[in-house]
């Protein structure tokens, strides 16, 4: 039993049991071939959120052995991620000023915040929570974040600073200081994204051609990142070496993660309590879909409350580590995945090859450009814009395009944070508005059949006395009143009806608003003369009604089927159908 | 055509062109009895919004005129009520003191803003937006808020002030305010609520048993305000004369309603929007509850966005004629019924004999004493509570009556705008997570038929090659994700499945959340070597998948039904099927 809860708790467990050498070797390389990716990436994506590069770094040591020990997936590779430090930049920037102590502490604060907030879902088993966020809001999101990134890291490709929340902020910021500008900045900048670019698209073929093994021509194309950083040094270098007119990163500490507690001051957490629930969600969206993609190539479960404890478990780490918020890493853990890692021990030596790092080899980054920097963040971002989608949604439904598009329009022109709140908002009145105008046919019986179907579609016989109406949705309050109103019209319009019969078996649920519209409907019926009859009732529905008075009160009758209940209620017509074989409207 | 839209925007068209003698004998004496009972009320609810009496007299002359002409319900009688009173006291009480010029002027604003919303969403067609108040949320609101009357009329009683939004601060600022109390006062107002009760219960019985036809015995017991009022009167007159120990209403002005112009200050619409669309939304909703309760009664039809019209011109016509905000009164409205009131004239005529109240009566309601107008209030506001219902709400739905509480606890406690709010939240959130997480079935063949039945519930015959799944919901981003992972779940638990088929028979609407799940889902399960097939796709939902590339990808196969899939997937198990006759479940 305590193996078991155990086992609950660290799923570390589960691999660690038959780790033999075999699986070591092919961690190590998976862990290598990703590490030489991670360190620039990590060092820009700590300058994207405002914060000393060497954040990056520590953010990439701890925290990854905190996730190989909670987490649940075995080749999610953890790390500071564009999207996430582009909203802790957003957060610490309504704090204080980029480079101050204030901002470092908030960064911290934060980082923590976010790791308790995951863990606390977890522990309350909160994983669903992610499902309010729809696939039009995240695509929206994500698309509207990339450009919001790429806007502020062209100051960095310009030379100069930009700030601002919003696209319309950030760009301002940038043509009025755009006089300020450095061209050299700007010719290494766009030289390392046209390099990115040929990387990826042309080196994997040039590769294979001049013999590489299709793999490892992979593996090299996704090592783009790592050529610009040593392309852009020796361009330092040669040509720029101490002129300054290209800003490079300078001395970074060389430190193992220094042990840093978070502030425990309440209003600074009040105040980055929005902020930090926003990127906890995010940031596990963004986790939980890589890791599920991954996971299912391989046939194995992931779970999502346990994913949720190893995440917050790591930024946990980070912040008492001189970190920033981890993620998932989208592009990382697919060389991960591609390089061949098998656990998440992969991730441990990836950590140990980053500790070497920060503690030896950061004086090989003095030379490196910022420019480089943005260059690595705009190209990785921007293959994150997927204008198919949006297309394909625009097509699909006008009304998941809504909650795009508003999504889209306030992560650009407000915030954040409002533009997701805008579109989940839209994404749930939309909802409530279409299963508030539920689809109703007046059904009648398929001659020589039991099959009931509608009148407007198909040749169907339907009684003069006997209507019966299919509702296409459960019944809730949302729509209670307007079917009771629906029905009622049409009992109106046709004199002759004595008896209706509700076809109930795509209703789900019916809650006590809809129940008080039945019962208001049956009265009204009643009135008019016109008793009111259930079929096909799911079981479910009917243990629910069997605790109210409805059942007692019905005028009509519960049938089983349709069928049954035309048979009862008007034989005549069940006869005619049966004898019936030209095509036969009753009812326009 | 022209005169088509004129009857469109004029429903008193309909009934005027048969009007004859008759009809106004009927209208008349229904006029009479309910006007008898509309001035003590009128003069009540004025003084519960925090107004001069004679302000409920002027809310009862023109506008049930312009509710005549435009309004839709034949029946409704139409004028001051208790519960929107009730909040114009609320919203006003914020803006400035009781009794203050700037209560008067903000008053009116009010009383013209709600007009205006009204006439808006009935030219706007939003009669629907009433759905979203659910009936557990307005259950809750309406017992909270007889509770919230009854105790802002205890002050009366009593013969003090008090003040406050909710039941916390009325019972502080009584209970601060006790030792002022006075006695006689409380003896009139307790003794009238006793008298109140008695006509209400016994009168009826008695006058029967004195030889009274049933139907004016009715109507006398409905007639309890009118005798309180007279019995009051000559309580004050033949004991309290001269010494002023019980608080009188004093003089009433002798006027016709004056022409009043509601302030255009746009600070005091603004501050007073929320509370104006609030009132405006549960005026409605009353209004439409009463008015269709009797339209039912002879058949005759409603129509919302009328009825908006209707009302809206009413509250604008009581801005510009020193009212308060108007909507249909329950208590009156079953009187004009039963006193056989057969068109809107009798709304007409009833003007007419209060415009002649207000213009030589007043002075009789000189000695009324206050107490008497608080007796009637609470006499009236806890009749329409119902423990009743909230207990009947309790058994059928624990969600439902989490609505309920929050809404009345919020009302209660809070305020009556945050209470609603907070119920409309609940309900919508509980909605939400019901939809979420949609039962599910395994479904297996019922040996001898072509139905498929839950395999947990029923003896089916189970393929163990084909596995066939029944989604009980339409599927939108908020159970994409469980539908997407309790599906993959199953099939991970039966390694011989070679064949998925959702039976998509109640399955209303597919986003493009739940489209990317599905997908999601198709190429998760041929990873693992399994194909994804549908089954009984509704026609509206097969044209939107049409729109989306996801029938040119998926693995398996549309099948018209569930057992046409099995008999084309695994004709063995169908064969099986047909064979055999005894209980078998494959699957537990």
């Amino acid at each position: 039993m305590t193996s078991q809860t155990l086992r609950r708790w660290l799923p570390a467990m589960d691999w660690l049991a038959g780790y033999n050498r075999q699986h070591a070797a092919q961690d190590l390389l998976a862990a290598l071939v990703v590490t030489v990716l991670a360190i620039p990436q990590s060092l820009a994506y700590a300058m994207l959120a405002g914060l000393p590069p060497q954040m990056g770094l520590y953010a990439s040591i701890l925290p990854l052995v905190a996730y190989a020990w909670f987490g649940s997936s075995r080749t999610l590779s953890v790390g500071p991620v564009a999207l996430l430090s582009l909203l802790m930049a957003a957060a610490l920037g309504r704090i204080a000023a980029p480079g101050s102590e204030a901002y470092l502490v908030a960064g911290l604060v934060l980082t923590a915040m976010v790791g308790c907030l995951l863990i606390a879902m977890g522990i309350l088993r909160l994983g669903w929570i992610v499902n309010y966020l729809s696939h039009p809001v995240i695509s929206g999101f994500v698309t509207a974040s990339a450009l919001l990134i790429s806007a502020s890291q062209l100051s960095y490709l310009l030379g100069i600073q930009s700030a601002g929340d919003n696209l319309l902020q950030i760009i301002g910021s940038l043509v009025s200081q755009l006089p300020e500008s450095s061209l050299p900045t700007l010719l290494v900048g766009l030289g390392m994204i046209a390099l990115l670019y040929a990387t990826r698209g042309r080196a994997q073929d040039l590769l294979q051609r001049l013999g590489v093994s299709p793999a490892w021509a992979a593996m090299a194309a996704n090592a783009g990142p790592v050529i610009v950083v040593v392309v852009s040094i020796v361009i330092v270098l040669l040509w720029d070496h101490g002129r300054g007119s290209i800003r490079i990163v300078g001395s970074i500490p060389q430190s193992l993660p220094p042990l840093t507690i978070p502030s425990a001051d309440p209003t600074l957490w009040r105040e980055l309590l929005p902020s930090a629930l926003i990127i906890a969600l995010v940031g596990f969206v963004q986790s939980v879909s890589i890791a599920r993609t991954l996971a299912a190539k391989r046939r194995e479960r992931l779970i999502a409350n346990r994913e949720l404890i190893g995440l917050g478990a790591a930024n946990l780490t980070a912040a008492f580590t001189g970190g920033l918020v981890v993620s998932g890493s989208f592009s990382r853990s697919v060389v991960n995945y591609d390089a061949g890692a098998l656990t998440p021990m992969a991730n441990i030596f990836s950590a140990i090859i980053l500790a070497v790092t920060a503690l030896f080899l950061t004086p090989l980054f003095f030379y490196l450009p910022e420019a480089t920097l943005a260059a690595i963040i705009i190209v990785a971002v921007l293959s994150l814009v997927d204008w198919h989608a949006i297309q394909r949604t625009w097509l699909y439904s006008k009304a998941d395009f809504a909650a795009l598009a508003v999504t889209m329009v306030g992560v650009l022109l407000v915030g954040v944070e409002q533009g997701i709140l805008a579109g989940v908002t839209v994404s749930i009145v939309l909802y409530l508005w279409r299963t508030s105008h539920p689809h109703i046919a007046m059904i009648g019986l398929m001659p020589g059949t039991e099959h009931f179907r509608n009148v407007r579609r198909h040749a169907v016989v339907a009684s003069h006395r006997v209507l019966g109406i299919r509702i296409d949705e459960s019944l809730y309050f949302a729509n209670a009143r307007y079917l009771e109103d629906a029905i009622y019209d049409e009992v109106l319009r046709q004199s002759a009806v004595e008896h209706v019969v509700l076809a109930c078996g795509a209703i789900n649920q019916i809650d006590s608003s809809a129940l008080e519209s039945l019962e208001g409907l049956m009265l009204r019926l009643a009135d008019a003369g016109v008793k009111l009859h259930l079929s096909e009732v799911k079981g479910p529905v009917m243990d629910q009604l069997q605790r109210s008075q409805f059942l007692a009160r019905l005028t009509g009758e519960v049938f089983l089927s349709q069928f049954q209940a035309l048979e009862t209620l008007d034989p005549t017509a069940v006869a005619h159908a049966q004898s019936t074989s030209i095509e036969s409207k009753e009812i326009e």
